[in-house]
């Protein structure tokens, strides 16, 4: 016997039809003989619902006031989740965050997890009960109702799989979605993309930090500090989805597992500004003041002279200006570019550690094609190439092709078996 | 400075814009220098959308799930009126039942509140804030979310009163309405009914069990064991309402101050049955059993043998029938009769303790109306008549008319000035 924490999200429980099969679902696999944790998001649009009506009685509502009203979404699903379980002879309980044990810190609208408290879920599931666990949000440690902000539920998810440790009993944490798993890139841009039956943490975080909607990074990272093994499913078909866990040997034999794109993103450069300490500092404590967030940074310098150029999206470049302007006045030297129209192609392999030649693969399959790259930034298991925008769909495709992504499942799915 | 207690029902906080005039209250309040703490219940039709859903999932929801889907109802009422005191510059706190310290005993659906710690509460009215509490629901003493069933938001208002001793500094439970008193009568089916300045408990409890919406018995009750004197008022609108507050002698001067009228009544007779002790017992045992509230029973005695008559509901005598016959069968002797088309006149005044004549005189005037009355039934401060329906309106307003109650509403608030 195994325990397994299943989250579905605000699709999966849209109406009382997806209620119901998301029940089957977890009947499943407690008629297999296993012990299961439910966690499930607000209802389809509820949480759009209950901004909409906040909106309406103030412009500037208090965030704790918010993550009272927002935490009654979960509880809506919890407590129907619940209900179609027993109706299909599931015995079952609906646990808000705090009945649940989820202790957060006091930062309403983006609490962290503290601790998590097994006691309750352990009790329950002793007495033969499948736990219906409010995602999303916690109780702080003076009682109050405090919600996670972006990747809630999922980081509710795996926090109560690694409590519970799941993966000692042969369980993981199952994240139903409205995907059926991991692709090597976003079918809809490459139609040859092909699912993955695996995938490391650190290739995850990273294809999630390029926009994969999967799995929010957060979640992620949970999930690759406390080792849980996290099963990407479809909530309506049966499919085998991605497994999200630690990085295996045969994982570096593959040098990339997938391609992402990044659209609509401006480029600003400041050129010729001294060189000093300091300077880096400077501008992206000013940036940052302006709320915006930065993408990829990259700064070459000559001698005394340095240029810095850094991608935002294309939204934030009006501001990204006014506030660069200001540091270049500090500085009294130097000049401003703004370039708009670019994106970013992501290559991301846990193999490009042990494989060399991986980037300029990349770059010549990109050249043979006749694509100019702006910029180039790396980590260790990942290349960026800003673009052109008129490029990128094509640099995709291209980049998917050179590294074989569209085999990569099938070999995968072959090596499982 | 006083501590008064508000509580607002569905309809008053049914929209932003009700919400917003509901903040416009409390500020009144606050304005004058007085500490508020405010109880609402769920937005307008909420509650009956969230049971609807529920009813989607399943036909048998279990009570525990149902308390936990029904509380959200209340906890985004709290939630938007806590934003709109802020907005109008009223510091606020919403609070779950079990965060303003309601604790219940683990009866789901209609749970009785045990105990309310008032350390949350004084501690935010210290800190200068309007506490915002969830109405209808508690926490049992194990942590569960539990709700109080009907007329549970009064409940917790005059509940939240009592333990915040509101009398002794001069404050009440003031409850808002979508009414603006307790009248003499309905003012629907008698035009000419007077508004009560004031009502003793003893009074409202028995027109509220008449069918007074106004306020719920249960809390009614409450607030006469705490003696909280409670404020019924019109949301909307600025009139002074009813106070309904302890006996005084003064009130004992009216006789009567209050009719009312009870539709769609059948009556159950059992005639010729044995006068033996028990027999009530079994009766109203198989009465109950089916599920059938009965209103009023009166009995006869002739020697050995006895004749009870009960009235239910119209649409319970199919049933109360099926039910009685069972017990007839097993006395082995008696009658069965069912009367429908029956209603009940009741006037209600705690002056009948100390004047002599008030039934005679209801009686006399019906009689020369020629309202033939088929059963009579009485309490220390209540007399009922019950009659065919076809006399029921007249029969209300002989009796409104012949307690000169058109006059009372206007004597009092004389009598107030």
């Amino acid at each position: 016997m195994a325990v397994f924490v299943q989250k579905f999200g605000g699709t999966s429980v849209g109406d009382p039809e997806r209620i119901a099969r998301c029940a089957g679902r977890v009947k499943q696999r407690v008629d297999e003989g296993h012990q299961v944790v439910v966690v499930v998001s607000a209802m389809g649009h509820s949480t759009d619902d209950l901004i909409e009506l906040a909106s309406r009685v103030s412009d500037r509502p208090e965030r704790r006031e918010l993550d009272m009203l927002m935490a009654t979404g979960e509880q809506v699903s919890v407590a129907l989740v619940a209900m179609a379980l027993q109706r299909v002879g599931v015995p079952a309980v609906s646990l808000t965050g705090g009945q649940a044990g989820i202790t957060t810190d006091g930062a309403f609208g983006r609490a962290r997890v503290t601790r998590v408290d097994r006691g309750r879920l352990e009790a329950e599931l002793a007495e033969g009960r499948v736990p219906v666990v409010c995602g999303f949000q916690g109780l702080s440690s003076t009682g109050e109702v405090t919600t996670l902000g972006r990747g809630g539920s999922d980081t509710t998810a795996v926090a109560l799989a690694a409590t519970l440790r799941v993966a000692e009993q042969g369980g993981c944490c199952e994240i139903f979605t409205d995907v059926d798993g991991v692709y090597t890139a976003d079918p809809r841009l490459v139609p040859s993309a092909s699912k993955l039956a695996r995938i490391s943490y650190q290739e995850m975080l990273e294809l999630a930090l390029l926009g994969a909607q999967v799995m929010h990074p957060r979640a992620v990272l949970f999930g690759e500090r406390y080792g849980v093994p996290i099963h990407v499913r479809h909530s309506q078909r049966p499919d085998e989805g991605t497994m999200i866990c630690r990085e295996t040997p045969e994982m570096e034999e593959v040098m990339v597992v997938g391609a992402a794109l990044k659209q609509d993103l401006g480029r600003v450069s400041l050129r010729r500004i001294p060189n000093n300490a300091g300077v880096q500092g400077l501008l992206f404590d000013a940036v940052a003041k302006a709320g915006i967030m930065v993408d990829d940074i990259m700064q070459t310098e000559f001698g005394e002279i340095a240029s810095i150029s850094f991608t935002v999206d294309h939204g934030d470049l009006a501001d990204v200006k006014i506030a660069a302007s200001k540091v270049l006045d500090r500085f009294g030297t130097g000049e401003l570019a703004i370039e708009i129209g670019l994106a970013k192609i992501s290559v991301v392999g846990t193999g490009m550690k042990s494989h060399v030649g991986v980037a300029a693969r990349m770059f010549t399959a990109l050249g043979a094609a006749g694509i100019p790259i702006h910029n180039i930034t790396t980590s260790e298991i990942k290349i960026s190439c800003i673009l052109g925008k008129e490029h990128a769909q094509r640099a995709l495709a291209i980049s998917h092709e050179v590294f074989g992504l569209d085999q990569v499942g099938a070999l995968q799915h072959a090596a499982v078996r």
